[in-house]
């Protein structure tokens, strides 16, 4: 199986300015694409370090892919060193990426200096994967046996997020077209509601009776559940695919509704597509979830077909004032209750008059729990025309834990009563 | 200065199906402490390459961390390495952490099994800082000269961040306890609405007029805004401390309002506390930003006593309806304009009853955008009973990034007016 090492260059990451997102997302795909990543490491802007680090990641991986210090700045050395490390003999002006230079500081009403220049200007021992996002380009250096002992392949890509994003499809065809790797056949099923333990309890037969060649993966997160991944290394694709889809089938007649998407999918985009598919619209009523509920499902592009808006009623007054709770209920039952779940689903779906709406009243913590109702308990409220209902979760995380899994909850107990009603 | 290197041990952040945000916690507060990170690594639950790759940063670090790999399960294998690599001769059950064990086993309704028990038996070769969230110590190896051919302290810490993050702070304490470190003196100032340029250049003179052992850093946040770090090492604490002071204080005769805390602090609580001081409470009206700012304003805990709720008013209709904006104002002015967002902050804080009501309306995109109101525009109103102030602002950002920065450009012109009309 093909190796590889994930390095980032720059001190941002050292000093925890900032969290490094950038290796995870490459990390991930290149599992997807059938290869093994043996380490990730940062590594500051220091021209030793940088030699140090590479030569060694060189000589034990077939691909090594580096993110940062391609900047206009002189603390930016990595292109510098790159060249070095791949006994370049010069320097070429890259056109098509001095043109994309060009563009993108016109478009901001900047000049075009000469470190600007200076960025779309290449080692001769590289090719070039044009970067349209960004003025530092995408630099491939097939390093022959010679060098590091082995045939590698060393891409370096820009270190800003949305750069390296962009960027990373056309790296990963590049690696497709030039190694041979391991296929890989996978496919992933979303669920939601229960967890780890209780999931693999659940489906034990069924993962008994997995073939020898098939692997099953249990991937959890608090806002999207336990992602369950199926893969088959090796073999022929179109068999595999079958043999998956058979078992994938097999598997969605254990769980039913508690799988919410047959590939890798959130929440909120799973019922924002479903209620957009039936023209349909929602609203929601947030008390311990403080706006997270409606936070989620606007950060889908186009949302605005399908989700009206919400209340976040955080005080009783807001509860009674707004939502139309009666301060009979919550004197009787308290805040915290399924007759207020309710009444806060009925309250919204009135004022917004949406076709769906979702509520949440609960305990987020660290405070206010009792006996009775600890922290971590949560009343979710959904109302249609057809009807409302209530249920109750319990989690015992940290506030911001709660908060997410009390939100994800009641995404997910709308969802099901929108499927309950429609037939899409 | 003391170099340290940070590695996190197991397969989760090799696949990508988790950021590694433990490496940034510890990295920024060894930095604090003024201990230089030379690399973060992560490393597969592998014996050959835990032995090499942590063999390598003993050898050239005075402090190595490691986290993860320490579950009970047979794929966690790093205190066997541990062992080895330190030459323990035997191993000692930590009765203290024992009685941990049973502890959280037992609040959870587990029995205690031979795997969970094995996990307070430690390697004879090392000091234990217990740990009170989880079920693995804290290992500390003081490993001698004649191992890595110079004194060097390893710390073992657990993967769960939130028992990394509880540990952390013993475990500086021991560092500080057992190396010379060179004394950092530093304060953060949070500064909002002033991009990284714009500030630079306001506070050109004052920055070259610093002492030369003075030390700035801008450290830009998307949600906190530009945090300006001022830092002398070594010398005398206290005459460093009064530099600074000085310092701080002719930044603030320039800066004013800009700055929002004097330490580090993100916008929300800065608000929060300034409300909850005064006796005031606040609601939002929120269209672009779709409930974030309700959510940011509800991750603090107790943000009951000043938050009353929100209102997401997506769609047109809610504007109208729920808060009463006049369908005159949207068809004359837009949704996206300063009638709009006037109308949206005295509407909702007619309806909540609160003191002070910020509002949102614009284009996060990526679509949606006109020529006069491109994507990235978001008109704010702030209300209370003294009267009703709108502002614009303009940024470039994807869809997520828009959200946030008109999100907490929101939060900071409510802290200005309620400034304005407030004495603490």
């Amino acid at each position: 199986m093909i190796s590889a090492s994930v390095c980032t260059i720059g001190d941002e990451i050292l000093i925890g300015q900032i969290v490094d997102t950038n290796s995870a997302h490459i990390s991930k795909s290149l599992n997807s694409i059938g290869i093994k990543v043996s380490r990730i490491l940062s590594i500051s802007d220091d021209r030793d370090d940088i030699c140090n680090s590479l030569s060694h990641e060189l000589q034990v991986n077939d691909v090594v892919i580096t993110t940062g210090g391609l900047g206009p700045t002189k603390d930016d050395i990595t292109k510098g060193v790159l060249a070095e490390l791949s006994h370049a003999k010069g320097w070429v002006m890259h056109e098509e990426q001095l043109a994309v230079v060009h563009r993108i500081l016109h478009s901001r009403g900047l000049d075009v200096m000469p470190i600007n220049i200076a960025q779309a200007s290449v080692p001769d021992s590289c090719e070039v994967i044009v970067n349209r996002k960004g003025t530092a380009p995408i630099l491939v250096f097939r390093l022959p046996e010679e060098l590091f002992g082995h045939p590698v392949t060393l891409y370096s890509m820009p270190g800003v997020p949305f750069e390296t994003l962009a960027a990373l499809p056309e790296v990963l065809e590049d690696i497709k077209a030039h190694h041979e790797l391991t296929h890989i056949t996978h496919r992933n099923v979303m669920t939601f509601s229960l967890a780890e333990s209780a999931l693999a309890e659940l489906i034990a037969p069924w993962e008994n009776a997995l073939d020898e060649d098939m692997h099953l993966a249990y991937l959890p997160n608090t806002l999207t559940g336990v992602k369950l991944r199926l893969s088959i290394y090796g073999g022929d694709e179109e068999d595999n695919q079958r043999r998956i889809a058979a078992k994938i089938e097999a598997l969605k007649a254990i769980l039913g509704p508690v799988i919410y998407a047959e590939e890798e999918d959130t929440m909120e985009h799973v019922l924002g597509s479903l209620l957009a598919r039936n023209g349909k619209t929602m609203c929601a009523a947030e008390s311990c979830t403080g706006g997270m509920i409606s936070h989620l499902m606007t950060t889908i592009p186009g949302a605005s077909t399908y989700y009206l808006g919400s209340v976040t009623s955080y005080a009783n007054e807001v509860k009674t004032g707004v939502l139309g709770v009666s301060p009979e209920t919550l004197e009787k039952f308290g805040a915290v209750s399924s007759e207020t779940a309710a009444e806060m689903a009925e309250g919204v779906r009135k004022i917004t008059g949406a076709d769906y709406a979702v509520s949440t009243t609960g305990i987020a913590g660290p405070d206010g729990g009792t006996t009775e109702k600890p922290v971590g308990t949560c009343w979710i409220g959904v109302s249609s025309a057809a009807g409302t209902e209530t249920a109750e979760v319990h989690f015992s995380g940290d506030r911001k834990r709660n908060i997410e899994r009390f939100a994800a909850s009641a995404l997910d107990t709308l969802r099901k009563k929108v499927i309950s009603e429609l037939i899409n």
